[in-house]
């Protein structure tokens, strides 16, 4: 499927209320379960995804299109959330996500980016050269594996409750080792 | 986490709205796109969904509330949504599943479950004796799993967009053989 302009922001558009569907005003231990040490709980995600909003793909957006000779990405802190959001409650943190991603998609659709302007290329810290168009790609399907991630969190915290049907319900035994 | 039957049907409520916001007017490219062949593209998860409502779930509780002395559930068939649903628009499938998941779940609450209701069995052809405990949450963790793999659909069909990033974003290489 060739990458697509309009499309891939719908998609964008799509993650608020889809994560509003499934964890507005959802129990406690369903927000805040995750897959071990080290991984994201439902709650944690939103706030990844804030960062995201606030410090990742637009940031980066524009650094490619300032067009300077060495249009390098700072590295992406996947712990900020961690700190920024103690003692925030989920509605608001569901809220904030809500309203940057909004903001953000309004400036991207304001642009009226270019196919010469989405073959622009900035430099990433781990792989170097990327397209914008690459970059807003990953955005995107960076959105649909943190839904992903959300839905099996919360299946895994049911495990112990389906008995016999674990080996049929394989959401309960993906990522046994974290990967994302 | 032990099995709660109101937070079990907080959940099951959330799956059509959930997919309505994920599937709602999406592009066909995504609508129809799956992971290779005998696997589901979103639409087909949808009529899966719709099978489950029409011929599993409370089908087979209401066999086991039956207290028949063989209380044996009919084979599921993965697959009767195929023939079904042919010509069918995705919104008229996300309707028709909106419907039937609410009405299956005003039955639920309206049978007043006890946990002696909870511990009864029912014969299942594939791993013998379940609870209705176990079917129930089966149900939750079955719809969470299609959740889940509607967004990793998704985002595979944008797998030749995001170049380097294939290797960071886990999304795009979980199930390379077919799982779900």
């Amino acid at each position: 499927m060739a990458f697509d302009l309009a499309r891939s922001t719908d998609v964008l558009r799509r993650t608020p209320p889809t994560l509003q569907s499934l964890l507005g005003g959802l129990a406690e231990p369903l927000v805040r379960g995750n897959e071990g040490p080290e991984t994201f709980s439902p709650f944690d995600v939103v706030g990844h995804l804030i960062d995201g909003e606030e410090t990742d793909w637009m940031t980066r957006a524009r650094i490619i299109l300032a067009r300077d000779k060495e249009p390098k990405f700072e590295p992406y802190d996947r712990f900020r959330h961690k700190a920024r959001n103690k003692g925030r409650s989920l509605t608001s943190l569901l809220d904030e996500f809500s309203r940057l991603r909004a903001s953000n998609l309004d400036q991207l659709q304001a642009w009226k980016l270019t196919p010469a302007q989405l073959d622009l290329t900035g430099i990433h810290p781990k792989f170097g050269r990327v397209t914008l168009r690459q970059l807003l790609a990953a955005w995107v399907v960076h959105d649909l594996g943190h839904v992903a991630q959300v839905a099996r969190v919360m299946a895994k915290q049911m495990k112990d409750d389906v008995g016999p049907w674990v080996p049929f319900l394989p959401v309960l035994t993906d990522h046994e080792m974290p990967r994302s």
